[in-house]
């Protein structure tokens, strides 16, 4: 069965599913997006990421043209659409909407009309063996512009790194600022425990507030010491241990980064209780009305 | 007569020129352009644009299918297409390629088919009043990422800043770092004159190295002191003269930056010197067989 898209107001087959070359998207990135994780057919923390959603209009000053109550409710109809499609059990809802097309120009006019797209994307397992044994990461600078709060689609710094992390070897590229600061993953957030302290990048200007990292943060909170704090290279070479966050990921053992092998080079065990509070939280989720 | 763009192989209508929703172009910003000016249906600078073109993809290991003759064979077919189109006489072609298209991921594997499209873009005229009056900018931060000589479509800092400029009521933005250093401009290259020495940012990861910009220190070298020389705020509020180079603007005098006037607030004579070294240039491409 194939995979129904929606493209301004129509629903069409992926395949044939198009954008102008003069969309604001293709031309500059003007563009911002979301992916929400699918569980058993249902959105999760669909509230939260309609609210990135918006965050980032705003701060692109794109005029969405829908509420958020339309953009959810065109949210069902995709899924509708899609009803027999084996993503709605584990895959994703990508969200992209740009500014509109438009004769090319750099300045734009506010009375444009967005181009808003909407397609499930399959599930990106993570085989329970990594889970167990634990994944690697090279750090690279930080050379992305200074709103990673946004979600947009000028993906190609973040593309770059993650290549060349693939083709090092290392599963995953984090960034690491001048000053010595770890930021980021290129698709992650980055947590170091240390001395039964745990710490992550504060959500500023610098990284994306992950949905993952935010909820990771509350349930960590009932039984850890948890700060939203910036460290830097050498505490994440010496932390106890490592762990990254995202939608796909969940909550990922770090237990390499450039080689060198962090404490025993093993998940630790705040790791893995974060892990499992994080997978009780889903299952909740899944069996809730 | 509508106007006929390339799309992968094909000629068709600008209005149905359209690309996949998946094109890593759409969805990354995975994607490097070029606007080559045109002249009575020459292609102004074309090899120096090619050859920019090959370069943006080399350092996003974007391997393009064509060879550098093909893509000016490509070019001179899009002209024959439009060839009653009054966009050949002052207008400019747009190039833009593509990683391609692909199931969405942020890995890439080398062996995708760019997505290759061009097509005519209007005149952008500048007023001869503007040009003898000179035109405004205001300054920012510099926020981009730090490979701002890789012409890509990741444009969201340029727009953003440009929007920011025109709102305020100036004509251009022009960045500057944190140490207080003059880069670049939204979509224009900067200059200075200070005591009859000409000064522009050195060609690195810091500026786009602008066609125009290339040129005019090679038309300005036999008359003036010209120097790639990094140059700061200060210098810049305190210079004789400044003015800004791009295809469309050429040689462009600047009189007031962040509502401060420079020098007696004219366009100066060496600005108006070197444009008219840049027009006799233009004039002697336009006659050339």
């Amino acid at each position: 069965m194939s995979n129904i898209a929606y493209v301004n107001g129509e629903f069409v087959a992926l395949e044939e599913a198009t954008v102008s070359i003069e969309d604001r998207g293709f031309q500059f990135g003007d563009s911002i997006y979301e992916i929400i994780k699918l569980y058993n057919g249902k959105l999760f923390k669909l509230e939260d990421h309609i609210q990135r959603l918006f965050n980032s209009a705003h701060q692109i000053r794109l005029d969405l043209d829908y509420s958020k109550e339309e953009l959810k409710e065109l949210t069902q109809q995709v899924l509708e659409k899609n009803k027999n499609s084996e993503r709605k059990e584990a895959g994703g809802l990508y969200i992209q909407i740009t500014r509109g097309a438009a004769p090319r120009s750099h300045s734009f006019s506010s009375d444009l009309e967005p181009t808003v797209i909407m397609y499930l994307l399959p599930a990106k397992k993570i085989e329970s063996e990594i889970r167990e044994e634990g994944v690697t990461a090279i750090t690279m600078p930080e050379q992305r512009w200074q709103h990673c709060n946004i979600k947009t689609n000028n993906l190609l710094p973040n593309i770059l790194t993650s290549h060349r992390a693939k083709k090092e070897g290392a599963d995953e590229g984090i960034f690491v600022t001048e000053e010595g600061m770890v930021t980021e993953g290129t698709s992650s957030n980055v947590f170091i425990v240390n001395n039964d302290k745990i710490l992550t990048h504060p959500a500023d200007g610098e990284i994306l507030p992950g949905i993952t990292r935010e909820l990771v943060l509350e349930l960590a909170a009932d039984k850890f010491n948890v700060q939203e704090k910036k460290f830097s290279l050498k505490e994440l070479y010496q932390a106890d241990e490592v762990f990254i966050t995202s939608t796909p990921k969940e909550v990922l053992g770090v237990i390499e980064v450039d080689d060198k092998q962090i404490a025993q080079g093993e998940v630790g065990p705040i790791t893995k209780e974060i892990h499992k509070l994080y997978q009780n939280y889903i299952e909740e989720f899944k069996t809730r009305a």
